[in-house]
């Protein structure tokens, strides 16, 4: 994280940027087995990745570790398996693998994060990429009846979209909790309601944010709103509605948490224990708030009146349970 | 504030116990024109006085002085007046007042707090002694048409509410917000809770909590409620719903904030920027939330089907426009 002078918070966006691609020319070529996707269950761009790789049926193919809800100033950790170290990697933090990478590297220990696992070394962490090239290079690994997440014809729009989202709304949250002053705060708040409003009415009539099939738009916008109600509403002070007081934008959310592949990758007492334990710098005392009421989630959406074809010619994933409301 | 040993917070009770009567048994008798009530409209124990002073017409005899939503370590000060002093004391810090009575002060400077001008020694910071003597002792001067709002026939089960809202409510949202420990934060969150969801049953089914008119018990919880998602929710992570996701309650707030002595005594402005300015060691950077959207508070609330009398056999204070929305 970095600050300017006005008190914007302004991200850090140097990722390492190595593609796996089908065809290799990185060095790292797409293989069945070789590669681990490290993630928190609390992180948003993490989420990302966990979520299309469950509608895209690589679970087999691409391997998962996933790192506690908190971490220290150093690095994420791997304090959820038996040791605390991934049985993959062997590694008790994240960091590790990014310097077996980069000796020296010294920019943020970040999920999502895919590892090299014959040389433990971290391959890419830009989560922007990372979804885009599951859908698109990793096609050979992929279920049968797997979506097309980011179809060619409509990929303009959905770059469209997903521009003003990241702004607006995946990061706006974020310029708007760790604003380092009121005016940062109010421009950051009122950007990301001005854009929640006008995705209102975008999603008023239509199922999906693209095209009537869920697309990655609709991943990157679900993470965010997934965890709305239960973080940014209070800890990053985006309250001037909850998410279950936006009804369009609520039933929308809904209706994708229902949806396989979504609702099932969300862990909400990880997702609040990291914002509130971690971020001591907004919430010294680490108390982490015992609501809101998430029972909702589960409840009637209506959006199948508004027709769309959520897997468009192929199938949903195989089902797993919600664990939160198991 | 204290903490005992669990991470609990206890609020410090050692009052100036001094009372202001009819007969002046401790040396300060009712007059008008003698007492200086000293409130902040960011206070939920001060805004109970500047209820029942409105409520009873209390206005030409009590005189108020306004401090401003925030203070330092050290007191409440009079930064709302010109030159920073009030203008019948002269004073610029309410805890010169204090120091008037007792030279070694060293409990809280608190609101309310009534001075007596011609010493400009405070005599009484009590705050639940305070409304209930404007209500018992002050009745020479009260308007023609003043409500009864400690009557005696109802005056034990009056106290009776009065003692689980002010443990479990008005103080039980402190005791959430400055909890030391997890473990004591959740028990004031189930406390809370729990009683609000008694507090819905019981308001279902009556205009007001304690006979068929407002009373005392109405003016306490009201205080509470009207801070409820303006900053409890957020700050004090009172986050199981906010107080418009609870029919009953939300309801019964509107009807009181409707009526005159209610709304027309709240400022959100001063009440958002105290709590979140004031309390650095909860909200760090002291930027202040720009929602929740406030406009509800205006709408229908519907509770006039249930009966009641709000004024008994008294009339409405004369109304004020009510300042947060003109």
């Amino acid at each position: 994280m970095a600050y300017v002078e006005s008190g914007e918070f302004t991200r850090d966006q140097r990722y390492i940027a190595t593609r796996i691609t089908a065809d290799g020319r990185d060095g790292f070529p797409v293989e069945a087995g070789r590669y681990r996707l490290v993630v928190s269950r609390a992180c948003p761009w993490a989420n990302r990745a966990i979520i299309v790789r469950r509608l895209l049926g690589l679970e087999d193919a691409l391997s998962m570790g996933v790192c506690g809800p908190t971490h220290d100033e150093r690095s994420w950790t791997f304090d959820l398996d038996p040791g605390g170290r991934d049985p993959v990697l062997g590694i008790e933090r994240l960091q590790e693998a990014f310097f077996e990478r980069y000796p020296d590297y010294d920019k943020g220990i970040t999920v999502p994060a895919i590892v090299d696992v014959p040389t433990g070394a971290v391959v890419t962490n830009d989560f922007a990429r990372i979804t885009v090239d599951l859908s698109l290079e990793w096609t050979a690994f992929h279920r049968e009846g797997a979506p097309d997440l980011y179809p060619s014809s409509l990929r303009d729009e959905i770059d469209e979209v997903n521009e003003v989202v990241y702004a607006d709304v995946n990061n706006g949250v974020y310029r708007a909790g760790f604003a380092g002053s009121q005016e940062a705060y109010e421009e950051a708040y009122d950007r990301l309601f001005r854009r929640l409003d006008r995705l209102s009415e975008r999603l008023g009539s239509r199922r999906y944010l693209v095209g009537d099939t869920i697309t990655e738009a609709d991943v990157r916008l679900f993470t965010t709103l997934a965890r709305f109600d239960a973080v940014y509403h209070g800890h990053f002070k985006c309250n001037r509605h909850k998410l279950t007081e936006m009804p369009v934008l609520w039933a929308y959310a809904r209706d994708l948490f229902q949806t396989p592949g979504f609702g099932d990758t969300i862990d909400f007492t990880h997702i609040k224990r990291h914002y509130y334990e971690v971020h001591r710098d907004i919430n010294p005392a680490g108390i982490v708030p015992a609501g809101p009421d998430l029972s909702g989630w589960l409840t009637p959406h209506g959006r199948e009146a508004l027709g769309g074809r959520p897997f468009g010619d192929g199938t949903p994933p195989a089902s797993e349970p919600v664990q939160q409301f198991a």
